[in-house]
């Protein structure tokens, strides 16, 4: 048997200017040192649990993620900035700060080709294709939507970027607003992937007397568990109902965490749809249909989650207009597959020692939230051997021509 | 073949009494006839879309209901309140009327064992096997958890009770309220059947500039497709959370619409709890066991989903303490299987026309949200015929001792 190719299409970077910028700033998002162990700490969201999380080279360092990548035998990695991009900056700002970043990133994306080809295996061409990064678009209220179609093309004409990531906030008012449609149709037409990626999480939730996550101290487990993919899922469904795949059937959408909690829902939305007189004649096609154009990556943690999320993609042509439900759908299982990437979600979710503090100097551990994801794509019981490779590598090959 | 036995576990009415109460205010929650239609309409949110919802007969009338029951092929329903239940009014109002409506449940039920005895083919017991409640706690701000533990106390020793509905808030702090823990120790005791239900939903999120479901007009689809589900999946992992199941393994905690989004994202609450210093160490075992703990109601609207659930509930013995996770499982499929029940929301989600106008006189229809719910359960690719008669009504029948 060959080797299986290893493409990780969800690994996250902070470049060191952004760094410069989050430790220069004063209240959130920041960079800061006021925590007890006077480690830098990143805090993202207003008001942050402990103060923000633990950082150090694993999140800047080209030297740290090729380590990383080497030691889980990752052939290639997509590098993406991680939230909260640019949002917090003017929009002046953030034009800059995005032409600034997609430039850092095809520096960063150079130097570790510079890595990788003065390792004794890899020859230069292949240095070169083992890291290529997604590049970041200005979204920032009072950006014109322009403005976002121009970074596009510097993305397009950027060697070493394939696409762009993107929160849900969209120029402030999310991604079905209307203003939106010259980037669907300029991603689109540029064949860029846009990797959908949760930002704040869900949960502040003003509606509910002590917020969603109550006033028991569950450290960040439910804004992470929870809060991200409902974000991811909210986000997802409003692009769907505002008619963007409609209008846009060749945009090519990654959608993080595999769907959020989109994929487990989706026959309900159906359902909701159909009831709504607002909404039940608005759309081509039955929601489910739309699941079956959107990429995934497979960051679940678990094979029932990923075999669900495949099965659920692989059924939407049975959603298609004009199909009968009753109709044979042939090679569901494979269409499923064919939209599912592996992914590690680096540098979050590092190692930890048995009371859960994170291992800070981990330049020999082995990753549990890595081998969790891969043992997860090796156990999903219905999967064949050639299956769990188009999922490991060969999807990601395919959809990024790397 | 012999008959199969259908039994819906998920099916709404309000009281008349409450109908009442409701038509009498003058904010939300209420009934009013303030449409342009002139119908009467329920608004549950502050802010409702269109004003609410339009109600009648079918909302209170309980032959209604039993027409419902027999226009399916319905043998056993077990009727629970509907939301806003009695959070909204003040504790000893709550607590007053908690009794008023568990008498009138027990009305109600009687009522309509006459309706089916007078028919031709039930017999009077016969008849009153065939309808059950859920009754309600008087759960509000400011009630002594006492009079919570009273009413269940009350619930126990009413014939055509059989446990009780279940919002998210508790008593104003969510169910991870210390508090609670006579309630949780109870239920446990008296072996009543906790039918947890969303109740405003989750999505007017204040750390979204344009609220989670933004400003575009798609009616009622984003809080009922995804906002029940997030508030559901958020209120079980924080009992989860919060080791009621640990000290309560006995508690048999029936959860609204399969989980709600819980089940797909369970592997990555159990990465996010491993991570964690502040959960870590806190729970007996990994938080994929609880999963196998609970009941479901199978009102996922598809068969992808309702497998999922299964497959999700099936493996939680690998996650129980001690456990390898390469150990075979036993009965994996019939354990899922077996934790799952036919729901059909009604009187929510009543037939529509082309249009999605709502059909109010629905005497002579099938439902289409029960077929899909039907067929859902009869189109799970891997689950027999004994599966599927389990999940349609003999595992009703079991844990409701029917």
């Amino acid at each position: 048997m060959s080797k299986r190719i290893l493409v990780d299409c969800h690994t996250h970077i902070y470049t060191k200017r952004l760094v410069s910028l989050l430790r220069s700033r004063t209240v959130n998002p920041r960079i800061h040192t006021n925590s007890t162990d006077g480690s830098e700490k990143l805090a993202i969201l207003p008001q942050e649990v402990s103060g923000g999380r633990t950082v150090g080279a694993q999140y800047w360092d080209v030297g740290n993620k090729v380590s990383f990548m080497n030691r889980h035998s990752i052939d290639v990695s997509i590098v993406s900035l991680a939230n909260p991009w640019l949002d917090f900056l003017d929009a002046s700002q953030a034009v800059l700060s995005a032409e600034e970043c997609n430039a850092d990133l095809e520096q960063y994306c150079h130097e570790a080709s510079q890595l990788f080809s003065s390792s004794e295996t890899s020859s230069e061409v292949e240095a070169k294709r083992r890291i290529k990064a997604f590049g970041i678009m200005p979204l920032a209220e009072g950006v014109h939507p322009k403005q976002v179609v121009q970074s596009l093309e510097t993305i397009a004409q950027s060697p070493s970027l394939c696409g762009a990531i993107l929160g849900s906030r969209g120029l402030g008012k999310g991604l079905d607003d209307p203003v939106l449609e010259p980037v669907w149709q300029k991603a689109a037409e540029l064949r860029l992937v846009l990797f959908l990626h949760p930002h704040y999480g869900v949960g502040a939730d003003a509606s509910q007397p002590s917020g969603l996550w109550g006033s028991q101290d569950n450290g960040h487990v439910l804004p992470l568990a929870l809060g991200f993919p409902f974000e991811t899922a909210a986000a997802t469904t409003r692009l769907i109902l505002a008619g963007v795949l409609d209008r846009h059937p060749d945009l090519r959408l990654l959608v993080a965490h595999s769907g959020g909690a989109l994929p487990i829902l989706s026959s309900r939305l159906a359902s909701c749809v159909a009831h709504d007189p607002r909404v039940c004649n608005r759309l081509l096609h039955d929601p489910r249909y739309y699941l079956g154009k959107l990429y995934y990556d497979a960051v679940a943690y678990g094979p029932e989650e990923l075999e669900a999320v495949a099965n659920i993609i692989g059924r939407s042509e049975r959603y298609k207009s004009g199909t009968s439900t009753n109709a044979p759908v042939v090679n569901q299982l494979e269409k499923g597959v064919d939209r599912i990437m592996f992914g590690t979600d680096h540098p979050f979710f590092p190692p930890t020692k048995q009371d859960g503090t994170v291992i800070t100097d981990d330049q020999t551990e082995t990753w549990r939230s890595v081998t969790e994801n891969l043992d997860a794509i090796d156990h999903v019981p219905s999967w064949t051997r050639q299956a769990k490779s188009s999922v490991f590598g060969e999807n990601a090959i395919k959809l990024f021509d790397l």
